[in-house]
């Protein structure tokens, strides 16, 4: 293990952390970091370094690191940017090299002062050979170690890791996660990238037993050939899904001023996503959609996918979906549409791919035979269903949904042949109680690891890119080394 | 006018209407076509025709149109497939030309039986000179007439036309574009286009004085030249919004088994839109989006974006939208600069543009200086104003969320130079009471017919095709014929 993998592995679970800038009173409005780590209940030893304070809110304040009773697994630097370089060489002095610098106005501003401070706390960091996580981010969140820097985040973990270069990405990335039942093990916001950029991460989060879904967003890049060589040799064993911002020339001006990184072109890429394999997102919402498939999905033997829903126009919008998406979208076999044929009359109803076919929806006896039916195709590899809530709610007011949901979440796993299936629902109509029972029909599917999207597009985009990063792993798995050596090479190899 | 257009007139504004399939009792579930325009109070002659029944649902009844007391200026013919030659002869001896037929199965089906019984009621409807919306499709939807012949239409009537080849579309739409604040003055659900196509219904739409913004689901078209010319005419005096399904390869043959129309190629379509100056929407959110901005907008000088927010990450992504999705992004000349950098601190926020800036969103008066100052930046033709509602929620509960509302749907027009703005807010936490507050933010602008989003990437689409469109349609107004003209060929001219 390197250094700064160490350095990373007790900044991630930390039994000591020093806060430097906790105010005597509570800011109104924001906690501050300090009341954001003990409002979460973090369960180590907090120690708030203000000097002109005895204690902050009601824990023994501290007027320096030096004073400190233990050196800190961490520490947390909240100030105007002004007082950073002091708190480093605080730090220096202390021994303790661990650091989250919060506040902001560096090279991002770039602005003369916000620029000088960048080069003095560079400066400071390389020669005391501190690991500095930002400045100008969020920092560190590891639920289950009971420690974040911001509020409203879970107390649950899961098995996805978030690495951000926005810290406003970080809290708003893990709400949308959490709703689509997705925790996280390990957090982190890392701005400006000072010593600690995105690879170090990355390498840590490889080899973690905690992460099996790695997600990020990134605005630029320090060491490119570093991050290559590390994604192609992570994604042997651990999807990567990256959210890259700034392609796009407004972009790459506004990632300068965000996080002073530089963004690439949009070229650089896409052959950079050709060559790693790994997923690219387009933005937060369409990533947690892409992590829920990878959690939810086990594997695929290809492209080939069915639809089955109910309306025709919606089922053209499905084909064109999936198409778009680079899914395939074959036409039943003949022997599959006869059978389809025999319970499915013609009128108003299609059977070749995309299944429009609304009596099959009222009966789920018959929903089951055209599930089988269909899955049983050797020219399908997966299913997409397609639900309208509005109309299936008037047949009931919502006990066919319920019936649909149940059906779903439970014995209709049996019945799909061992292909993946996700489900897509829709309610245009502006009735609360049809939402109210779409959102208890989505956690119920979720429980039962069912990836429900709300939108056909997104369930056809995340199902295509899912299978895509299934089928390139599988091939290369065929081609290549074995994994343990591509264990190790991802975990070592690539400095 | 011609025969097509007068028939079209009378169809839309009806005073008797016969319905041929009425059935004695109510289906359970779904009211039937009778029981839909009945439950809507249409204010005309309703006569429900069924040989085997007195009286339906409290109307008397009658065997055929031959017996009805008077000609009436729409038939529905609500009977299986096979019985609908039988009704149209039946139409053509009682001299009833006007006709929805709602049934499925023809040539849709690509089956021998469907399409026999196409080949047979295209025979009928040609020889007897009837003009027929249909078959397969929902049919004719007027507020302002009370007619309506599906369940769960508003009342309210305004000023968008919808003219779709999908039933289920033509439901689902107008409840989205409801929720925005859309009615409509016509929706025509047409079908298999056995003898009226969309561009009889466009030509009618082009003079029709209820309808300003034409909205369309194409799926194929008979007269290709005809619409293209129509359009281009069209859009000098109206915006037609099209949703063109069936551009991928899998979409084409959906498009042939739910409608058996011709679908065209993707460069066919895209060279469509170019030439015509028609605005192309992605999928129905998308189009009523759309139709928002044309409603709410006046004009603009230009493309050039200026974006207010709070939050870095969605800063930088709200540059890759503005540009991935055709709007300008120039940088606030350096005045502009100044005079925010005097309000604005460095530290965390960005002013360059997009604007970057927390402080902005706590306090009413700075929100106003900064929204005069960058709105009559030179370099600047319209504003999009991003909201984190999460973040906002945080400081009191959402009393900030109301004042902010309350400024924007009031005040903030009289400072921002005469230059259009677009809302747009996010929330990820699964916070019910953020989500209330939104509702209540999104529902108060457009009642003051401020254009306001869910989604940045929505905003910004929506308004770039508006813009461009506008800009479009100030060129050719420039370069070519008067108004009248135009209007004149777009009535008449394009036969």
């Amino acid at each position: 293990m390197n250094e700064t993998i160490n350095a990373l592995e007790k900044m991630f679970h930390p039994k000591a952390v020093a806060v430097i800038g906790a105010p005597r009173t509570r800011p109104s409005g924001w906690p501050g970091i300090f009341g954001c780590i003990k409002d979460y209940g973090f369960p180590g030893r907090l120690y708030p370094v203000n000097p002109g304070a005895d204690e902050v809110e009601g824990v023994r304040a501290w007027p320096n690191l030096r004073s400190l009773p233990e050196p800190v697994d961490l520490v947390v630097i909240s100030l105007p940017a002004p007082a950073v370089p002091e708190a480093l060489r605080d730090c220096a002095a202390s021994g303790n090299k661990n650091i989250h610098i919060f506040s902001a106005g560096f090279k991002e501003t770039g602005e003369e002062e916000g620029l000088r401070l960048h080069g003095e706390i560079e400066n400071i960091a390389r020669r005391e050979g501190l690991r500095v996580i930002g400045p100008n981010c969020m920092g560190i969140h590891v639920p289950s170690k009971g420690f974040v820097t911001w509020v409203g985040a879970s107390k649950k973990s899961g098995p996805v890791a978030f690495v951000s270069q926005s810290g406003g990405h970080s809290q708003d990335f893990t709400s949308i996660a959490n709703r689509l039942e997705l925790y996280f093990s390990k957090v982190i916001s890392y701005g400006n990238a000072l010593t600690i950029d995105s690879t170090d991460l990355l390498e840590y989060l490889a080899r973690d037993p905690e992460t099996e879904i790695i997600t990020m967003y990134l605005e630029g890049v320090k060491d490119g050939r570093r991050l290559l060589r590390l994604v192609s040799d992570i994604t042997r064993i651990k999807p990567v899904i990256i959210l890259k911002a700034g392609l796009t020339e407004a972009g790459t001006r506004a990632v300068a001023s965000h996080t002073g990184s530089l963004a690439g072109g949009e070229k650089i890429w896409k052959a950079f996503f050709r060559a790693t394999g790994a997923v690219s997102a387009v933005n937060l919402d369409d990533m947690a959609y892409l992590a829920m498939a990878f959690r939810c999905l086990e594997g695929t033997e290809g492209l080939r996918t069915a639809v089955i829903g109910h309306g025709g126009g919606i089922a053209v919008a499905a084909a064109d979906a999936c198409s778009a998406a680079g899914l395939e979208m074959p036409q039943l076999n003949r022997d599959t549409q006869r059978k389809l044929r025999g319970w499915i009359p013609s009128g108003g109803n299609i059977i070749r791919n995309p299944v429009d076919a609304v009596p099959v929806f009222r009966n789920m006896d018959l929903f089951q035979e055209v599930l089988r039916t269909v899955t049983a195709d050797p020219a399908i590899d997966m299913m997409i269903i397609s639900l309208s809530l509005d109309w299936l709610f008037d047949i009931d007011e919502g006990i066919q949904i319920e019936k649909v949901a149940e059906y779903l979440a439970g014995p209709a796993r049996q019945c799909m042949n061992g292909k993946p299936f996700v489900v897509s629902w829709r309610s245009y109509r502006n009735d609360p109680r049809i939402f109210k029972v779409g959102e208890k029909m989505e956690s119920r599917l979720l429980k039962a690891k069912i990836p429900v999207y709300r939108n056909f597009e997104q369930a056809a985009g995340s199902l295509a890119r899912w299978a895509k990063f299934h089928l390139f792993q599988k091939s290369r798995m065929e081609q290549e080394q074995p994994e343990e050596e591509s264990l190790h090479r991802a975990c070592s190899g690539c400095r």
